[in-house]
């Protein structure tokens, strides 16, 4: 959003097309309603599901050999551009992890980064000029390293988390001057700023770079912040939370999916309905084991359950 | 709400007059943001400071001989009716407490109940009639005993807390098949079902006879639930929370104080709005030590705060 005023970002009258540039992975997962052995996982996957539903997603990523090709072919059914991918010698990238009780936190049991841990993000050319962009949570280096790459992007978002905070924190505060949303949990916030209040550490992370941040708060919603002030809603209710995992990714998908369709500049009308529809896709995804919540979503449904929600935060006015 | 239809209670041309039984208290706290001795607490008080706002209040409690003429002013200058204040030989009820970081627990250090360890709530014949109840958070043995003064009230509502849910189990069971509305927190309802999912918790709570309950979220909002479905909102946020003690109790005197101002049946929507009053009057609460943030509070405040808040949640529609 360089050079646009306050709130928005240039007229545009295309849809636009977006970049993500992330994980792709097997994740073994277990919660207290299940357990799940090496289902589809990955941020970018979870982001292109949803992104995908509203607009062009273009993937930047790596996978092993036992990428199965019918799970590359479940993001190019939903039109999402896999050019970027590559595939190397070794297997994909592994997480298995376990959550207890009220699911708030994930317990890593293994990582194995795989073919993760040689990759270089190389965005092919025609992908350089997509004008909205995620940085999912990878290393901060590689997250620079596609920003290098990139055309004067009109909006760049970008995820992080706990580790790169302590591991890589002066690339991580160079990455976080040059982007426009950051997009971050309470837990990564309060290590971030130093601050416990969420709403004063928001304030914080605005005057380093960023125009906006959003806090995601799981099953508690979200805080979006920004020029024009405040947006607090909570989360759309879920009475059997399955698996938590990738709710940040597909939130992050929603929110730029919906900006990347809408043909206008962007204003605060915009950045606070993205919210929304990234808020109850992942809500979806909470619904089940892995990506199999967000795999099912139509747009009917999005519509459908926006409705249910927006009866459930209404303040009936007198 | 005995009798009346699914979330209606009978139509009254007056305001209705509430009863709360709850604590009159001296606490000494400790927050990261700074420290206080003796200062003003209390169920009792904090309810009663936002309640009278809206309505009238009759309050039956006990303090010491300690007991600060000016503190008894304070209900007294705001409407509150006193006759059922017991002062007796001895000291009033004393907590001691400290909240660290993010400060949504709060560690006590030290309780001395004083006068009211052999407090006996007596209903004065006039308060017999109070079509509103809140039982705040005292034994259930004793909240059970002021059921048995009313005269079949309206409308019932009642606080409790892991104390009593471990050790008075039976007491409290009892209790919750006699009220209308139960507030609590996430950790009691927890505690109170053995459910982690807060919209599945409620749902059994409903079960047990109240035909409402209030989660009560703290900096994340709350919860309302009954028979026409979850109505969710996140607290307004605040940047400086100084002391989040008597948050919950300045909730609930918003929500009964606007109901009992209501000269129509209540229903869902009224409901609603006073869960809002409720939340929005706790934001002022937390803005300062004990009783001082509520004890400034005009409803000319809270008519203001209540405009941003629907700024800070508007969801603009297309």
């Amino acid at each position: 959003m360089r050079g646009a005023e306050a709130v928005g970002i240039s007229v545009d009258s295309k849809k636009k097309e977006i970049l993500v540039v992330g994980s792709l992975a097997y994740d073994s997962i277990s919660t207290p309603l299940g357990k799940r052995d090496r289902t589809l996982g990955g941020s970018a996957n979870y982001f292109s599901l949803a992104a995908s539903l509203m607009a062009q997603v273009n993937v930047v990523g790596v996978v092993g050999r036992d990428y199965a090709p019918s799970d590359l072919q479940l993001l190019k059914d939903r039109g999402v551009r896999c050019d970027g991918l590559q595939q190397t010698e070794g297997e994909t990238f592994f997480w298995e992890g376990k959550y207890e009780d009220a699911m708030n936190e994930a317990i890593t049991l293994q990582t194995r980064l795989n073919v993760f841990e040689n990759f270089r993000p190389e965005i092919p050319q025609a992908f350089r000029s997509s004008p909205i962009v995620f940085l999912a949570n990878i290393d901060p280096v590689l997250q620079l390293q596609v920003l290098e790459q990139m055309e004067k992007p009109m909006l760049v978002g970008a995820d992080t988390m706990n580790f790169w905070i302590s591991s890589k924190r002066k690339e991580l505060d160079k990455l976080i001057e040059r982007i426009d949303v950051l997009l971050i949990n309470e837990g990564e916030l309060r290590q971030l700023t130093g601050t416990y209040n969420a709403v004063a550490a928001c304030k914080q992370i605005c005057e380093r770079g960023p125009k906006f941040v959003i806090v995601k708060r799981g099953e508690y919603g979200f805080v979006l912040y920004g020029p024009k002030g405040y947006f607090v809603l909570p989360a759309f209710p879920v009475e059997k939370v399955v698996d938590p995992t990738g709710a940040g990714d597909t939130f992050a998908g929603g929110f730029f999916g919906y900006l990347a369709s809408c043909t206008e500049s962007l204003d605060w009308d915009h950045l606070r309905r993205a919210c929304v529809k990234g808020c109850l896709l992942a809500s979806y995804t909470v619904q089940d084991f892995g990506t199999d919540g967000i795999k099912r979503v139509q747009l009917t449904d999005l519509n459908k359950r926006l409705t249910d929600y927006l009866e459930i935060i209404n303040y009936p006015k007198i």
